[in-house]
């Protein structure tokens, strides 16, 4: 109170001064004006008649609310690979202490069906490690895989194949990749698999387990068969006017290897820096990662609807930026949107299902029952 | 840019004499804080199991986004009627001629199946007046009602039941409510129905037409049957502090005079004042209008789960605000939230579906599609 009146009292005692000051004083973040040039096609695709879940595949935005779907749509021309799912749902988002989550308590939700304490990885409230839906997956006979364009320590691909009670033990946490389930494992961060501090060369002790480390793309798309821990760079991937398709190309290379195994596969793929882009307020980049998500989830649609026995989930862990679209033209492909935070917010984020076993994310709930319904579906 | 390179060189000039100007320079909006200090407490509803749909009530939160319901829910101690719901769904609000809708646009869409221009009521594109879902139902042998808690010409009630090219014609809208075919109206705004400057008294003419004409809520709540226009108000009626829980009575009051129809009736019952306080960016009287609302839904939940034959959609037409949930506690009832906008955004809004032939409300959709289902499953 004593900080508004103080403002109040230096704006009456400027404003005659300094006219100027009012324009300066939007109540508003500036907005920022982005357009797509290039749109891209959308096939009408037939969902799969069939019941059978024999894989599933869940895709998360990281921090990809329903303004940034629509906002995207909106760029595209008024359509979304995403328009082709089936059913949708809405997820509660908090975590056991706080009620705007961060990336490692939502995943870990998702992940082992368990909220947990902010910035914590794959454990309990108490630190226990809890059992992710990868490690089922892989007890019950699957395959099981990760595609990130992060660095594999982030939050999200850390909460299915690590444990830890703070996010930050970035050293720490890149270690439990030795004793991780999956059998496909792609994404960024090399820089803390080899050269550490502690001596270890984690890439070294991953190939002693039987996984055959790759360090670029050219080398992952040769490989036919067998365990892959492909981390092809040092921290993040590149931008995605660089790296082009390449989220799309690794999941479906992981897809490829995970479906040689007769009892289907379980696969996380995560449009990892959206969440990035929201906190920068940077509306160009995220809305090329957004939409570089969505050419992704056409893909896997595509793959998935020629299957006939996978369900692919899209959703989020929350949102960041508190994105929102105040103007723009879905025939321009021009959108104008403006920021309310640097930080994440809290909401329900949409569940999008395609496939066999869509119609269990029918409703409102929490983000754990996400591992719930995977689990039951899967009979893990 | 050139109001930017000035505002830059104000700073520049002003910051060392003045450092107090960059406090208030901050990037977003000023966050504001709402407890609500009596939660309410929220039934476990049984939702019916039967098939046949008798009677749909139509519920919109005007302006009411997935933020504000989650807002509201972490106010209300994590809880809400809506959770109640069985489907949700997501629908497009863009109107015909502009990405971002006005509330004309939008709720013509619901009320008669067509995209028509912004500021648009009961109209198409050409300005041809449209049927809408009362006429129809009214034309099928239903009963049909509204229930709004702003005044009558305001643009979601005059969609369904006027028809201009401009929802600021206020005074020419007010006299369609004549030839409307719903057999219960109740809202606010007598002063364009009595002392007109065209000499009209509306109300006598809705006399002539057959209606008990109410002025307030004692002698509404008194009328057992026949056809009721009661305008309780000169324009809005009160704030939720001081109106209580009025669309409540109001509703449940329609619903008990519609109900009389053996064929069953349509009634569109609106949470009006969200979208002002959306555009004021006042999260107090925001959060009060959207817990009176979500405690309307309620009522009308539980009346709907013992007659087992009501279809509830509870949705919106547009977000209002850009309202960001960025702290709170839902164990406090305490919310922090910024507004990123005085008008609206543009945004898909959840539609949530409680009672037989909710499972039609899932997927993606146009609004116009909400029009369809109701219609389809009326058999209209």
């Amino acid at each position: 109170m004593k900080k508004l009146i103080f403002k109040s009292l230096l704006y009456a005692l400027l404003l005659p001064m300094f006219p100027g000051i009012l324009m300066a004083q939007d109540r508003y973040t500036e907005s920022q004006t982005y357009i797509l040039e290039t749109p891209y096609d959308v096939p009408n695709l037939t969902p799969p008649d069939g019941k059978k879940v024999k894989n599933v595949i869940l895709m998360i935005g990281d921090g990809m609310s329903l303004m940034h779907v629509y906002s995207a749509w909106t760029a595209n021309r008024g359509k979304l690979n995403l328009d082709n799912c089936q059913v949708v749902g809405l997820a509660k988002t908090y975590c056991a202490d706080k009620l705007i989550t961060d990336s490692g308590a939502s995943a870990t939700a998702m992940a082992t069906g368990q909220k947990t304490n902010y910035h914590y990885v794959g454990v309990d409230t108490e630190g226990k490690p809890l059992k992710s839906i990868i490690d089922l997956a892989s007890e019950n006979g699957k395959s099981t895989g990760i595609a990130v364009t992060c660095r594999l320590w982030d939050a999200t691909p850390a909460s299915f194949c690590c444990h830890n009670i703070d996010r930050e033990n970035e050293a720490e946490i890149v270690t439990d990749y030795i004793n991780c389930n999956a059998d496909y494992v792609f994404g960024g961060g090399a820089k803390l698999f080899e050269n550490r501090e502690d001596g270890r060369d984690i890439f070294k002790e991953l190939s002693n387990k039987g996984y055959q480390i790759s360090r670029n793309w050219d080398e992952v798309a040769k490989i036919k068969s067998g365990k892959v821990f492909a981390v092809v760079d040092s921290i993040d991937t590149p931008l995605p006017k660089l790296r082009g398709d390449l989220l799309a190309r690794a999941s479906l290379k992981g897809i490829e290897l995970l479906n040689q195994n007769a009892n289907g596969f379980f696969m996380m793929i995560e449009g990892s820096q959206l969440d990035d882009y929201g906190h920068f307020n940077d509306l160009d980049l995220l809305m090329q990662e957004t939409l570089d998500f969505d050419r992704t989830i056409g893909k896997i649609y595509e793959w998935a609807a020629q299957d006939g026995e996978t369900l692919v989930i899209v959703t989020s862990d929350h949102e960041t930026g508190g994105l929102t679209l105040i103007d723009g033209d879905k025939e321009e492909g021009r959108i104008v949107c403006k920021f309310s935070t640097d930080g994440h917010s809290g909401a329900m984020v949409p569940v999008y299902a395609f496939g066999p076993g869509s119609e269990k994310f029918n409703g409102i709930y929490e983000n754990t029952a996400i591992f719930d319904k995977i689990k039951e579906l899967l009979n893990l």
